[in-house]
């Protein structure tokens, strides 16, 4: 497969486009294409224009709806329970977020609990924008069941990543990482491409340990960090659950499926404060200063190689993969050829 | 060494009898030897027994008080700072959760911030009271720096614990874990019994990889998980310095020494809710009958083991390592002594 090279502008349009044309009002398919180009532009392809495809037919069958924005409910004073009505992931949590940002400040924590609502694509990117803005953010998001527990053999928890921002200059540690060791799309990538896994990442369907990608789909993928990294995931996810009332386990869908509702659930929370404002960058940077095992590779903080790529990604563009960019230019010249025919 | 067997009672008592004698107010006394003993009770001697020696130091030279319990101030209606005017961890840390219990359920989420307050000890012990009443409960502190960044080579980072309770039947989910791959009295414990480490586990001063316990102890410990855990035990402690002030990085002191002032920063949030408070204890004893990779070891929920082992304790007691027991029965001895004198 050869890369298509494009620039940021014209990937986000394209998507724009096509999301404009499922039925997406415009602001809310500016949102939902930001977030995908965004995740390519640092570096995180799983998370970005592959995502479309499945989204606009999601769209097209009324599995995600192109206007919903959330139901609000204050449940008290700092906590905003919204249900997502199937609305783009993106276009509920932005909107919930800014929603609570007001009660974080006047209360000093405010949180947001979401159900019934899309993949919200990179968890780093809503915690960053929170911390852009003063804010402490943690969000938490469960997902279909893939990862295996320690000491256990079958697919029971999602990759239940974990998003934390705390602000700093010149910019804020952005921390944004799955409970897995790796993710299901790696081992899709690896069957793909016909690359063995590296051994401890994946069981096949009978529990076996396997470094066979084709077996691996059909099986679990890893926690990272062993007992610690399972107890995190789990932990995350039943936190989910308890305060969201949101599907679990098995019973999750609609992130990587066409057809099933979604109906996991996401968490931010908000905090503000800050007496220590000016020692977090001064923290950070010893952190970076400090002696790195490979003289070339200075140790980075969680957020550093992502704006990296970002800023080369904002100066040079992105490579998409040759196929998929094929599918969304022709999904775009069909678009055109019924606007032209109208 | 051979160990000392006693029950749980005369465990606690003696531990009383030597706060109160260091001048600590009886139900002060009782909440910090009810930390340490539950400590020794879930098998985390880390935790336990071993720290009152050096806590007595401390009250002795001043480093700790025995009567600060907190001074409270509310920077928001959820969010309460404390000044832990260096009282005992358990003490303060308490009377703080238990202040912002009303706030968590009438606005849906409410924080406690702390500073200048000594060891908490074991963290678990905290979220899982609250999870007990009904609230899902997040800990974090930070410590001194004894863990070397992900590509780093010097002591950057405490082991950062988290603690995060979630209620369900008939227990709650209590995770209690570092950040670190193993802790620093695992080394000392290595040294002390001649054992070598295991590859991974630690750096020299020098930033070598070392397998030697007694060069570890001069050099640094491994974040757990690679990358992440790392990013995860940075963003937990970058996030208690930006919202207590409190201390970072190698300025961090008085939970390891008799001689500084604890400087380190407590964080905990709670959150009421809870749409999926059956959910959740559905889910957790799904995933305890998944199949596990040894049939006689079935999956466990974090926490499960701590329980299992408390009750135990309870039931047959527990070991203390005997020159441990020693040292704290002479220090009784020299109380009664003592009192007789008088």
């Amino acid at each position: 497969m050869v890369d298509v090279h494009t620039d940021l502008l014209t990937a986000q349009a394209l998507a724009e486009r096509l999301l404009i044309t499922a039925g997406v009002p415009a602001p809310a398919a500016a949102q939902q294409a930001e977030l995908l180009v965004v995740a390519e532009a640092k570096g995180m392809p799983s998370h970005g224009l592959l995502r479309l495809p499945r989204l606009l037919r999601r769209l097209a069958n009324g599995t995600a709806s192109p206007t919903s924005t959330g139901r609000h409910h204050w449940s008290g004073p700092s906590y905003l329970t919204v249900d997502g009505e199937q609305g783009l992931g993106p276009v509920v949590a932005v909107r919930a977020l800014e929603a609570i940002v007001p009660a974080a400040e006047q209360y000093g924590v405010a949180v947001c609990s979401i159900t019934n609502n899309n993949h919200l694509g990179m968890l780093g990117y809503y915690a960053g924008r929170m911390a852009d803005r003063g804010l402490v953010c943690l969000g938490i998001t469960t997902s279909e069941a893939l990862v295996h527990p320690w000491g256990g053999t079958e697919a029971m928890l999602g990759t239940n990543p974990l998003a934390l921002a705390v602000p700093a200059r010149p910019a804020p540690l952005v921390l944004d990482m799955a409970t897995s060791q790796i993710s299901m799309g790696k081992v899709h990538d690896h069957a793909l491409r016909g690359v063995p896994l590296e051994p401890g990442w994946a069981l096949d369907a009978k529990g076996n340990e396997t470094i066979d990608p084709d077996a691996a789909k059909d099986g679990s993928i890893a926690p990272f960090g062993g007992a610690k990294g399972y107890g995190l995931g789990l932990g995350l996810g039943a936190m989910v659950t308890f305060l969201t009332g949101a599907a679990y386990g098995t019973a999750v869908g609609g992130t990587l499926d066409d057809d099933h509702l979604s109906n996991k659930g996401d968490l931010f929370i908000l905090l503000s404060g800050g007496g220590g404002r000016h020692s977090t960058t001064e923290y950070l940077d010893q952190v970076r200063r400090s002696r790195p095992a490979d003289p070339a590779s200075p140790v980075a903080v969680p957020g550093d190689g992502a704006r990296t790529r970002y800023h080369e990604s904002v100066a040079h563009g992105i490579e998409i993969a040759d196929d998929l960019w094929r599918e969304l230019t022709a999904l775009d010249a069909e678009r055109r050829e019924a606007v032209l025919a109208d």
